[in-house]
């Protein structure tokens, strides 16, 4: 059933400004036929059961696309898009669909264009610090290349051993790494885009510095509303020297997140501060065991890095300071297997509370630091006021917290409380200053919260930008921004 | 003479869309007394002396606003552009007024909007690491204040003890300590902005993470063209433990840029890799003698910061490959004072080269770091070709090339082959991959060169950006980009 959306009918009918413009089966078939001719017959899948894979990404989130293309090239990129705006179907780029917030979800039908092939690792230019790079690259795939030079590219998601580079741009990722590092706009210099229009543009430049308006700042975390990036030019940086992770567990939440304000009170930028609490715990050790106490609280992961000499005394004073708020245990990983082996509890984690879960929303409110003791203390709150649990996965030190809210979607009733509760936090994150999303992106499922962190006008305001870009509306519709119609 | 520009009149009148629907005194006087109801009458600036004062800011456009306003509130700010847009008369917002490309220069008249009244700290929040400043608080102020809390705010363009955080912000300003740290845009965390319409608006969040699309981004180094920003809130981050620096003497330029390349490829990232030519300390030994010798060709310093240990092995590391590729002298400054001195000549040397000569261009050209042997050769070609000579100072770990271009302005043609020397400085970087503008902006000084960098489409693309926020063309208008009608 072409030009039908599945799951998200409602929306689609109030927010789809294209779809009453559309034919049926016909102007299917011809837009299918101009696929073809631009990618090739075997790269545009339209069975029942391709277009099914393709009807979810990672979040809660569902919508079927009418095709899936994967183009090799950039221009095929452009080929696609510019049938697409013939034919206004909408288009949804996608990369391996590990969104959190249903950004790749083809929510209103339409081409989910999959840069899969699109997976080269361009350049590699060491004395310059940069590497160019298509957009279906796996971030991990790149830090190994790297890493044989020496080097990394810093941003690393909790995804990376299956997001693209392309995802990660499009969400503006984060990761455990980025408190000291930045999120992946800051480490982007160019992109190659394809406009909503077919066009190809170049923005950004390899070195420091560009004239004029900071496009590549727009484009980066705008989850494919304003077009397809299909190259990124990224700044590359040395491998630390030394690093050293410090693994502290606490018989108190709150324990965790004063060691946490005390090692950056102490003027030490480590380059992760991880907590997770004891839900998040137990599921790991019911999952993938690590032997660590179920009867704990708290976990609290530092991670110090650089130059060799000032890492001991470094993680010696983060072992102090977690000591001097009642440690039950602390441990200094200095190898690369010791490391290995106190992060995997936290590598895990997300996998773990999946598992045992059948129903799990995943959010990334995020909070101002000193606020979080307050935050941890009111979450606990709205845990018995829903009766339902949350497991919770924080980059402390950015007060970005991941909650894993649980629920069994068989039984009645909880999926409903398990959204209410995520109302709340994202209520709680933007009264105490925060704001809705960390790293995640707005996507679908955050869309109703964004009249919490903006006004009308703000809001307004981001469309008219988009608009200039896409002003058919064709490129990823439904996502970052309520739909017009909903906000006049 | 209300209504008519100084200097460039040919512009104005080819530019000025507003231009042609302006009345003449009457409305002036309109507009000023409504400027006086909103900032009160000795705010407001109208003698002749006072305009000429205002009609230039550190590079070398001139012209002359109508009005200068000295609003001291967000709110002031705000009625002063609704009745620039009741008027259509542009407005041109100004901090100190060291901009280097125009960008604070009122190219069309109007009312510059001088923000030097609002220069209060409003708050340093230490335990999340911000800081939240009004517009015209002086960079080294802010700096001096937070030194006492163990704390900075890393940008530090050369201009810091008079230029402000509002026109560091509208300009993206670099600095030497960039390399490590990056520039503006990645320091800010949100903003208050006047709209063009008169609104008041707040971009950004002061934790990690913003959902939609990165306005602050936009509007950082937009140079006041999509309005003015009163408030900013930026990152802060505890002072390094330690700092050493390395100045190093060459009898030859490019071993100075080979020094350069090899501390990079020892993987370092030192806060400043700094280079001066030999006009350059020609020039500072004439004006502010620091006992260097003239004759030699190249001055390198190299800044490490971070912890203490550590700090020598990498100072004598990179102390080794000066000597290692020939340095004539080297030096290692530990202490405060030791390291004030090493660095007097690199912070006396646009002074001392504008002091000496009665004319200068200059310019930031920044090319791939790989690039600049072959840059600094080709720019020796240039200085012959032009009979011109151009005192070089080099953010060299960005490669970040200020040349400054001496001339006599009384000496027929002079100007002239300065201003082809620039030109052909932009076309050889551009050649090379590079870009018009490291850190100084485009202002009105490097418009013409923008069609190095950026097709039609580009700039008509950021057009339509500002236009979204700017339909009428009052913010700042002449700046960044092309007038419209010139690039149709």
């Amino acid at each position: 059933m072409p030009g039908l959306q599945q799951g998200r009918l409602a929306l689609a009918t109030t927010r789809g400004r294209w779809y009453n413009r559309r034919g049926g089966k016909m102007l299917h078939k011809r837009v299918i036929r101009s696929l073809h001719r631009i990618v090739g017959r075997r790269n545009v899948l339209t069975t029942p059961a391709d277009l099914l894979l393709y009807s979810y990404d990672s979040s809660t989130e569902r919508g079927q696309p009418e095709a899936v293309v994967l183009p090799s090239s950039t221009e095929e990129v452009a080929g696609v898009v510019q049938v697409c705006g013939k034919h206004r179907v909408p288009f949804i780029p996608r990369g391996a669909g590990t969104n959190l917030s249903g950004g790749s979800v083809a929510l209103h039908g339409g081409v989910v264009v999959h840069l899969s092939r699109m997976n080269e690792v361009l350049e590699i230019d060491l004395p310059n610090q940069r590497a160019v790079v298509q957009a279906g690259v796996v971030n991990l795939d790149l830090q190994n290349i790297l890493a044989r030079h020496g080097f990394q590219y810093c941003p690393d998601p909790a995804s990376q051993k299956v997001s693209t580079i392309g995802g990660n741009v499009a969400e503006n990722s984060g990761g455990p790494h980025c408190l000291k590092y930045g999120v992946t706009t800051n480490h982007v210099l160019a992109l190659t885009v394809v406009l909503p229009s077919g066009e190809i543009r170049r923005f950004g430049s390899s070195v420091v510095g560009q004239p004029g308006y900071d496009l590549v700042g727009l484009f980066t975390g705008s989850e494919g509303t304003f077009g397809i990036a299909t190259e990124m030019t990224l700044r590359i940086v040395p491998l630390p020297e030394g690093t050293q992770t410090v693994l502290a567990i606490f018989d108190e939440l709150d324990a965790a997140g004063q060691a946490v304000s005390r090692i950056i009170a102490a003027g030490m930028l480590p380059a992760a501060l991880e907590i997770m609490d004891r839900a998040t715990i137990e599921a790991v050790e019911a999952s993938f065991p690590t032997g660590l106490p179920t009867d704990v609280e708290a976990l609290l992961l530092v991670e110090v890095d650089g130059l060799r000499e000032g890492l001991d005394r470094q993680a010696q004073e983060c072992a102090e300071i977690c000591r001097g708020v009642n440690a039950r245990q602390v441990e200094i990983g200095r190898t690369q297997e010791e490391r290995d082996r106190l992060w995997h509890a936290r590598r895990s984690a997300l996998g773990a509370a999946a598992r045992l879960n059948p129903g799990m929303l995943v959010n990334d409110a995020t909070v101002p630091r000193t606020r979080i003791p307050e935050v941890l203390r009111r979450m606990r709150e709205i845990e018995r006021k829903h009766d339902i649990r949350i497991a919770k996965v924080y980059h402390a030190g950015d007060g970005n917290l991941h909650s894993n809210i649980l629920f069994d979607p068989t039984s009645p009733g909880e999926r409903e409380r398990a959204e209410s509760a995520t109302a709340d936090i994202f209520r709680l994150a933007a009264e105490v200053g925060g704001t809705i999303t960390g790293e995640h992106g707005v996507g679908t499922e955050k869309i109703k919260y964004m009249s919490l962190i903006y006004s009308q006008a703000d809001i307004e305001a981001q469309r008219a930008l988009q608009r200039v870009f896409d002003p058919e509306g064709l490129a990823n519709p439904g996502k970052v921004l309520p739909a017009a119609e909903a906000t006049r």
